[in-house]
């Protein structure tokens, strides 16, 4: 297949770029232009993106940023910033990118553990994470030519926590998290939350 | 208690006034002004409610538009509004009103049973509805002064089926979902989502 790889180049991005790579032909659009250019919070990048992309059977989203902090500090803005980039970025992807997509091609979006299972500082993530996940169960009702979607949801991922500098025991490795990516576009799951 | 209701003239919001006047003070916020006038997409106009309201034990929302229609002709519009106003007013809601809440009440608010279960032309309100859901269960760890907040999601209400020209047979009478708005108020649960 031919995969349009929306953020290839984070940590979970890398590692489901390089799982992908292994059987299919994958393109990476980000921010800096990898192979593509592409602002995911503005409509007309995506379109442009998809219009100089050419055909491709899946896209999968591993970008999409969100802001962390106290529910009595997070600001007007930083829900604002995190609707309009992790949520409606990932929405519109779909939104614009169904009219290019394969007939019966996939996308694959993320959302994360936060949604079912919150932490405190969590409030803007939980609910964009909760949401597109009530996104992707109505728009596999409606998708065309066969498209499917799913979006997984990772668990905490080693190679963050190493990162965050805290214990990496209970985090899951990237490579492993990356898998359940290769499961919803090989698969013929619709709709679904995917959990690694 | 003393209650805020804010929408207590729709069709489950005329019903939770009912069931919650019965051992209660109900003052309800709506657009016309009922006790209390409030535009919840607009958060000065939700801080002014609460200015005005005086000390409440409890804020019930059963308002809230959001957009109906086929994924392929919602537009960016319909979004931002659906966003703005069922889903962002009620989470303004608890942002502004925490600060005027009495030491242990509750926030009880509504998403819908689109939220896990969608329908064809329900993408826009099953986001938001699962969006409702991630922020309380997130708000639950982190509300101040013992108080607590939930998620009603409302099946298919028979007085909506008989207004929309729909056999009744499969919703729930209004008067039957306002005891899970008053489970929530009455009881000690947080963090939950309630299906009456």
């Amino acid at each position: 297949m031919r995969i349009l790889l929306i953020g290839g180049t984070g940590t979970i991005g890398s590692a489901v770029y390089s799982l992908l790579a292994e059987n299919h032909e994958v393109v990476r659009g980000t921010r800096s232009g990898e192979d593509l250019k592409v602002d995911m919070t503005v409509p007309s990048s995506i379109r442009e993106m998809f219009t100089r992309a050419g055909r491709f059977d899946a896209l999968v989203c591993a970008a999409g940023q969100a802001r962390f902090g106290a529910l009595a500090e997070l600001k007007d803005k930083d829900f604002a910033f995190t609707l309009g980039n992790k949520l409606m970025g990932q929405v519109d992807l779909v939104r614009i990118g169904s009219e290019f997509l394969a007939d019966g091609g996939s996308f694959t979006l993320t959302s994360g553990i936060l949604a079912q299972q919150p932490i405190v500082g969590s409030a803007a993530i939980s609910l964009v994470n909760a949401g597109l996940e009530g996104f992707a169960r109505a728009a596999a009702l409606e998708l065309p030519r066969g498209q499917r979607i799913n979006v997984v949801s990772p668990p905490w991922v080693r190679e963050t926590l190493v990162n965050m500098g805290r214990d990496p025991a209970p985090g899951m490795p990237a490579a492993q998290v990356a898998k359940a990516y290769l499961k919803s576009v090989e698969g013929d799951h619709s709709g679904q939350v995917l959990a690694p």
